[in-house]
């Protein structure tokens, strides 16, 4: 007997499901009626050329007419589809990796055809919300063994878009276990070793926990939605970008499970070394630096755990054919002045365009990357590349490269100032002792962050500095007074943030 | 520092969430703006003695007023509010124990503190349902020590009601460790032990992954949701009942979880000790009887499984200040004929009244069950049980006391047909060697059950049947010719149900 199939036509709900898929059918609808569709119901929706899984909602909704189903905003565009389509309704198939997810939350270990099935489903949307949660939690802490995330980073690298250069024989990438706010070293660094010949095509993601992330930043100073086309034509003429990774569908089951892991707040081991080679394979890269800061409120908090971290990458990397290197660096203060994406854009642009009042540490925490890099390509040891790279910065060859890229990727944007600041200063003289990186980041999300491009923080101080009673400690950056007085409220009751000790 | 806190007037959306609920705001409306609201985002609504934290969907729906927030079904019912009340929104606080949650997911043990908060909390519904996943998921398999099963069950009984009955010493259970269509024996030994004189108030489940509960069952023959207040004048009246647990807020976080684990099609070990206990414990049991039907494909699968599982059941039982029995029992076939609510319950009606037809196996099993609780009452052995047991049934007194419980319930219901039927029949002649059980559960799901209480199956056959080409199999029961075709199809693919040898 054939499964029977229904149509109706596709109607915009208007409502944002964030990122899971819900569809809406009327109780007294046909296929409701004779399907058996309850709430909850997982329904198959198809197009003559697309797919979708989703949940279902019933409704009594007068607005729905009885041919019609709704679609959240989500569904509407995972499915490709606009209103009045005929969309063909049916039971959703039984989804068969979750057996092996049941297999993995026993505690046994999964082979490489059972992980690449369900990183598959759940780049197609096969998976609930909750059974996404589920296999996460199952793999979470250190519970992946180093043969399953080798699986698991293929098995994202496969079910995605791959960028190819095969005019190079090496290609360069460079990733910072985040954490630290302002660490914005990437802008720097990519522009130094790209000026000096190297290709390294790089991506970038958007924020996840913090108040900016790279692509953030480089989107107040250019264009950074680029297609794979035009990703091709820049690296052709600068050997570099400084692209979101988003736009060109690198490891989409990546972009599924961060979304659950961001809402568990959880951190796998495993996980998060699959998530960040899976994008650096996709992207082409043969040779990857890591970047680990480790501090007291970084991601990462102990030398051990970085250790093994690093070990794990590049093992992780060796069996999946690229080079990593871990580098475990210094957590535990913010970098540079700047937080938020326009805030920490100006300091990059001082960084670039050596100017005396430029963050030191940005420069040489990026001078140090660079040097890496350098070392990674022609094995003429970190000395050698240091003096590179400083040469290449200092001439201004950097800038000039820098801009370089930001005309390819199609503009070069001036900053802009955000509509309200206020700045706090220090209650007490003393030296700043400790800064609470996670409620600085929270700080700045609050005054609008990354949302804002121009709202954020810059500080006048950093850990280790000496300061007078009365003297500044940060500027607030906002554009609402609404936001500004939340931020500011939250500062009032964690004023922990800075510790002063006399 | 203070939280702002608004408020908007409640609107009825018409939209079933199933059991999660959902609040909807205008993207444009002052609390989405000043608060930063967006999808996805958890918040706080309060009226002068409720509260609900919910999840926020942003709608651009015109149907909404600026003072408005939609709430699904679920959201209406649970915070117990009407059309036009004013609620007070605010950011749902932070809820800390699921930094226990995460704790767990690193493999440590929790504590009874940590535990009860967690179950608290779930209870209270102030989990989303990711995050119920994410713990269930770390807790199953073997992953709960036996202090750790302790403490979720004694958690799980303390955030509910309990039944008390001060006048009885002893106060009699039974339990099935599920797995086993058809296996619908506690209607029949309620019935036996309770026309002998114990006092067996059985509060049951409705299906958790199987196509009938024992509620499911009952539901069909008469009322099953009872009040505490009427269960003790059933129970008074009759010295028994047969409802659902549900109904009466025992052990309400386990139904919380247990949807969660109906959708992963989830069993942990330790979950399952807590959730059977829980509700035994809440319901005043003194003396319990657990049956476990090990069979390659019912839910316990080697006798050394059951073993384990017995041994903890009497360990958390003597724990929690319970005496509990468990019986090992034979799960490779189905039992009786019927599989799905109003099926299972016309086999336990020809048991009770002793009809030629009625299936010797679920009459056999009823029979031991009894004998079993007999012996745990005056300790005379199984023999002299058997016996006692065997004369209740074959007298009538059984059907009596059956029918007088229906009545005391509420009503004896008359069994209701389905909509459509199908046989199947058998593609060649030989001998049944062999049914899998999981896949005939999954099929009478398909075909609707437990939710169309009729319909499900009737198996014409059992393992060790001799067949003849042509001759029926079993018959599907169905309301819709959606459902029907659906589970034909799954049979045309999974012939392997019934495997005949020639």
């Amino acid at each position: 007997m054939k499964i029977k199939k229904y149509t109706l036509k596709a109607y915009a709900m208007g409502i944002d499901t964030h990122q899971e898929p819900i569809v809406y059918m009327r109780q007294d609808c046909l296929i409701c009626h004779s399907e058996g569709f309850s709430s909850n119901a997982r329904v198959l929706l198809e197009t003559n050329n697309k797919e979708l899984i989703a949940t279902l909602n019933v409704v009594r909704n007068e607005k729905l007419a009885p041919d019609q189903i709704g679609l959240s905003d989500i569904a509407m565009a995972q499915l490709d589809t606009f209103a009045g389509q005929h969309l063909t309704i049916s039971h959703a198939p039984v989804v068969s990796s979750l057996g092996f997810v049941r297999k993995k939350i026993l505690g046994l270990e999964l082979d490489k055809k059972e992980i690449t099935q369900i990183i598959e489903d759940i780049s197609k949307h096969r998976y609930t919300d909750i059974e996404i949660a589920s296999f996460l939690s199952v793999c979470a802490g250190k519970r992946l063994s180093i043969d399953e995330i080798v699986y698991l980073t293929q098995a994202m690298v496969s079910c995605g878009k791959i960028l190819q250069w095969e005019e190079h024989e090496k290609v360069f990438d460079k990733h910072c276990i985040g954490g630290l706010p302002g660490n914005r070293t990437t802008p720097i660094l990519v522009s130094i070793v790209s000026a000096a010949g190297l290709i390294i095509p790089k991506t970038s993601s958007r924020a996840i926990t913090s108040p900016a992330g790279t692509a953030d930043t480089m989107q107040t100073l250019t264009d950074v939605s680029l297609s794979m086309q035009d990703i091709k034509r820049v690296v052709d003429k600068t050997g570099a970008c400084l692209v979101w990774g988003g736009a060109v569908n690198l490891s989409p089951a990546d972009d599924v499970l961060i979304r659950i892991e961001r809402s568990l707040d959880l951190d796998g081991e495993g996980q998060l070394i699959a998530s960040v080679l899976s994008k650096k394979i996709s992207a082409g890269s043969t040779h990857v630096l890591i970047d680990i800061p480790v501090g007291e409120t970084a991601k990462v908090r102990s030398q051990e755990n970085a250790a093994r971290l690093a070990r794990l990458f590049t093992q992780v990397g060796q069996a999946c054919g690229i080079n990593v290197r871990c580098l475990i660096t210094d957590g535990s203060k913010p970098v540079g002045q700047g937080i938020g994406p326009s805030q920490e854009a100006s300091d990059i642009l001082a960084v670039l365009g050596c100017k005396k009042d430029a963050p030191m540490d940005l420069k040489e925490r990026s001078l140090i990357l660079a040097a890496n890099l350098f070392d990674l390509d022609n094995g003429q040891g970190i000395e050698a590349g240091l003096e590179k790279a400083k040469s290449i910065l200092e001439s201004g060859q950097a800038l000039t490269q820098f801009n370089k890229i930001r005309a390819a990727q199609g503009q070069i944007k001036e900053l802009t100032s955000a509509r309200y600041n206020h700045q706090e200063v220090a209650n007490k003289s003393g030296f700043v002792s400790h800064i609470d990186n996670r409620k600085l980041a929270r700080l700045a999300k609050l005054a609008g962050a990354p949302f804002s491009l121009n709202a954020g923080l810059r500080l006048h101080v950093n850990a280790g500095s000496k300061v007078v009673k009365g003297e500044p400690l940060f500027t607030i950056f906002s554009n609402s007074t609404g936001e500004l007085s939340y931020a500011l409220d939250f500062y009032q009751n964690n004023s922990d943030i800075f510790n002063i000790q006399e």
